[in-house]
């Protein structure tokens, strides 16, 4: 306890002198922090029964009905929010400096100003990862007196706007904080109400980057529906925008195909372990709703070996034992690519996956870690490979060539890790337009750009999150993907620090995302691994080198924002860990190093 | 998936040849592995109308009411389980195997050696450190026909023998696992009841160590009696018997003495963060009915900043800013042991936590830690050492003193940390039957050894269940307490390593606990970061080098144990998080390395 805690009249330590003045720090406490903004010094109480207009350029309109439902969703957590700001006296500060509080009903009006025809918030987010950025952008004023206004050019910008002031207000300070930390009486009677403290707030916003987001590998580890539709809750509090989908791997198949049922019916962990087509449809609609498009990747050749369950014949080297050195983890076995019959049925698979995902700009087909040894230890791959005169090479490029096809027939984007760029020499069958994720290093962007690709960041060294685990291999040694990535870890990266200085390079950097690969992950655990931290993520694509100055991110102006955003989501009900003691989480101030 | 998941007639990989045999390990999966055990390869079916019957020598006696107690939640836990055996076909291999199962009904006989009062579990928990052991002995057969016996000489020992009964019986599997293997129909007809697939089992078993614990951290971030119930259930689980709460530090003060309302009142993070008498001693209670001690901390006179809000007179260098150098963490602030007043009143505080105490053998008073830097900051230290012409170490030692009198005068035992017998001189203040606790390096067990002290092994390099969070005063480098410390790693320590070859030597080394420091966990992750790796911990100081051949434990043997203790968790509720892919879980044969 500081001494800002001690009643008035309570003596100070003998050798500290008077109390140190109560610190208001007049910022935003929101993540990812607004691109631009101001503020005032003056509370208002935002009234319970908040009413929420919406205008398209001043005439009343009709809303697309996912951002009513927005709306609704919004109100009601205005409603059931018990978040209180986080201080000694958990705002009562405020209330003290503010000789006459403003009690007013805020009205918030929604003023959108596109065209006639409203697209819905899902349309937004499944647009082209360069076309979110304006679509995301959106202004938000609360002035002393007078509704407040949240303006965007899209329902999707709306949506971003409403979230924002999710993070503005807070509940009044409780009653019994005691001594002179007490508010006045009028505020008293108001107790239990919201207020945002800092008005007038005057919020300009706009993404930095269209591509923010978090992979859930829910291969290794079954993760279930209703976690990963509360881990999207939670995404568009913070406004991540891409839910990458590793739905299969080698461990096991869920990907439950309604042409296909033999593939999870044999691969899943358990019958009730499966995503059937109906499941991924209504949850990319509950992602698009919340602003966030889905990239459902299905990891082809290298990490397929659990397709041997239903199709050994697909498979070359399937659970040959012991698994090191034919795959990096175990099981061993992979698609036998340098065949026509496994090409073919791996395209029929991957046109199944397109059907499915209609809505989605990109579809994943991974292509990491082909292992070369488990494609050698197999006679039929070694035969067709010597039929055809190919390398190995030579052969994933015509197998990627052809799973490829159904994509752009579709009118989608391919999206590949990087080792298909770096690892195989000159791959024909990668187009141009395919975006490709760094995983490796973060150094290996310079080189995927210098390709002339677009990139999204997902670096192990900076994204993974489950590095810090350990090593799983039973052994007292290994580390597992290394040190845990905390958030300040996070911040310190700089997305163009590989880019150089073009405008052409720069722009072909779409984002980044953090990677949740689940070998030690399931539900018991998902929320306390993926958050707070996943916001740091969401602050550094959003807020670009605009705000807080470039990088490595200000992480001591961060701090007080990252700890109001994990209190908002346990207030949620997300099991958001804690970045610090709870007393360092009221006195960021005196909770960094140095201080 | 491995071959063995393919229904018969599947055709292999054409480079395999036949399937491998499916594997049966006849290993108990129990943690801790009883120290000594015989099975067979029968499997019996466990009737779900299990009765237990308590005899003593033969004659049937009234039980100890928490023993009682204790029954009927085993019982309840046996009907409710819905854990099955973790591997491919969920044990339908062990139905495979026998051709006649047998289908019995197991009546369970407790039978107690004891004389003709029987204590309570409650009375052989609070025992001292070296007695436990006997207590905790236990026999107990699952023989082909008749009824299941646990023999022991104390109640304390039957609850233990309940525990690994619990961990011996699965739910049989599912009926579609398909193919050849789904056990026969007769089989299927008692689809849903209980088996125990090894019979016949002679277990013979007692721990190594009296001293099995787990260290909670409840003032930097708030822990309350529902989360440390459930914690304490868990621990019985896997036989652990030491609960170390470590109840108030420098962040906040959440003990609520009835004489001494202020310190709490003004210490608390607030009214509703609080542990009053009575919510300690009902866990207290608790406890003791699950067979563990408890071991109140209050950490003085380092550790004791949050007194400072209620108490300033007795607080040097309160809220000195910045922190640093004046304390390893914020905020600085620590008792005025060189005082009178401030001894005198800690002396108090002391008396009021012994008699709160009162059934425990030991009281913690801490002593880790003490900045010189911040009481030499303090002019009213300086005065008193001025005046009593003693060095800081001799005012500490004097302090020492009369805060350990009380707890020597209500027959109790002080535990302090290493810091108070290697970082102060020559302690007098400390007698020689002293408990300490090794913190700051495994290694520190031999200087304290030497000293001839009986010590419990705490150190941060193998038992700090904090690490591996990362750094946490918002900067990117720094990595807390180091590596996360994985279950292996745990079980590459060797108790005895520091201790000789002599017997008085090894005697004096009580046991060993892990320690869970909050700084970056609440009430959210709590289960995630302790469970299952505290299990590991258990096992090491259960079996001590008479099981698993000595040290560092065979973690491949450990690895299926570990897992089945980890998923029966699970089923109990318990947010354990998973220690490999759930694919490696099925198959810990293949999932080590080099496997």
């Amino acid at each position: 306890m500081t001494s800002t805690d001690l009643p008035p009249g309570s003596p100070g330590p003998a050798s500290q002198g008077p109390p140190p003045p109560v610190t208001i720090f007049p910022i935003l406490r929101v993540v990812p922090l607004p691109t631009s903004y101001t503020t005032g010094l003056t509370p208002v109480l935002i009234s319970p029964d908040l009413e929420i207009i919406f205008h398209q350029s001043g005439r009343k309109v009709s809303l697309p009905s996912d951002l009513a439902r927005s709306i609704k969703r919004t109100t009601n957590r205005l409603q059931q929010t018990q978040h209180q700001y986080l201080s000694p006296t958990r705002g009562a500060e405020f209330f003290l400096s503010s000789a006459s509080p403003i009690l007013t009903e805020v009205r918030l009006v929604l003023d959108i100003t596109a065209g006639e025809k409203v697209a819905s918030i899902a349309k937004c987010a499944h647009a082209e990862a360069e076309d979110r950025p304006l679509l995301e952008a959106y202004s938000l004023s609360i002035p002393l007196k007078g509704p407040a206004i949240i303006k965007a050019k899209s329902a999707l910008g709306l949506l971003r706007g409403l979230t924002t002031l999710e993070q503005l207000v807070y509940r009044s300070p409780p009653s019994d904080v005691g001594g002179s930390g007490s508010p006045p009486s009028e505020i008293m009677a108001a107790c239990g109400s919201l207020y945002a403290p800092f008005a007038p707030y005057n919020i300009s916003d706009r993404p930095a980057f269209g591509w923010r987001g978090l992979l859930l590998d829910t291969s290794r580890n079954w993760i279930g529906l209703e976690a990963i539709r509360k881990l999207l809750d939670t995404m568009s509090f913070v406004k991540l925008n891409v839910f990458h989908w590793h739905i299969t791997d080698s461990n096991s198949w869920p990907l439950d195909l309604e042409d296909r049922p033999e593939l999870a019916a044999a691969g899943a962990y358990s019958p009730s372990q499966k995503f059937t087509e109906s499941d991924i449809k209504g949850l990319t609609d509950y992602a698009g709703e919340r602003g966030i498009d889905v990239l459902l990747e299905v990891d082809l050749p290298g990490h397929t070996a659990s397709l041997a369950a239903s199709h050994p014949e697909h498979i070359a080297s399937a659970n040959i034992l012991p698994a090191d050195p034919y795959s990096n983890q175990p099981p061993a076995g992979q698609l036998r690519f340098a065949t026509d019959a496994t090409t073919q049925w791996t395209k029929g698979l991957v046109e199944d996956v397109v059907r499915l995902m209609e809505v989605a700009p990109y579809v994943g087909t991974g292509g990491d870690e082909v292992n070369e040894k488990c494609m050698f230890a197999d006679p039929v791959t070694r035969a067709s490979l010597k039929e055809k005169g190919w390398t190995l090479d030579q052969a994933l490029d015509a197998f990627t060539g052809e799973i490829h096809e159904p994509i752009h027939a579709a009118r989608k984007t391919p999206v590949v890790w990087q080792d298909m760029v770096l690892s195989h020499g000159a791959m024909r069958s990668i187009s141009p337009d395919t975006i490709v994720h760094i995983w490796q290093a973060s150094g290996d962007a310079k080189k995927v750009l210098d390709k002339g690709f677009r990139i999204v960041h997902a670096p192990g060294d900076y994204f993974y999150l489950d590095a810090g685990q350990g090593g799983w291999m039973a052994t007292p040694h290994g580390s597992g993907h290394g040190d845990y990535r905390t958030w300040a870890r996070v911040m310190s990266f700089d997305p163009y620090a590989h880019a150089g200085p073009h405008k052409e390079a720069r722009d072909r950097v779409l984002g980044g995302q953090a990677c949740l690969w689940t070998e030690q992950t399931d539900e018991n655990s998902l929320e306390c691994v993926v958050w707070p931290r996943t916001a740091a993520v969401a602050d550094l694509f959003w807020t670009g080198d605009k705000a807080g100055g470039g990088y490595p991110r200000n992480t001591v102006e961060a701090l007080p924002r990252m700890h109001d955003v994990r209190y908002r989501m346990v207030d949620r009900g997300v099991r958001a860990i804690p970045l610090q003691p709870h007393w360092c989480a009221l006195r960021p101030e005196q909770s960094i190093e140095g201080a």
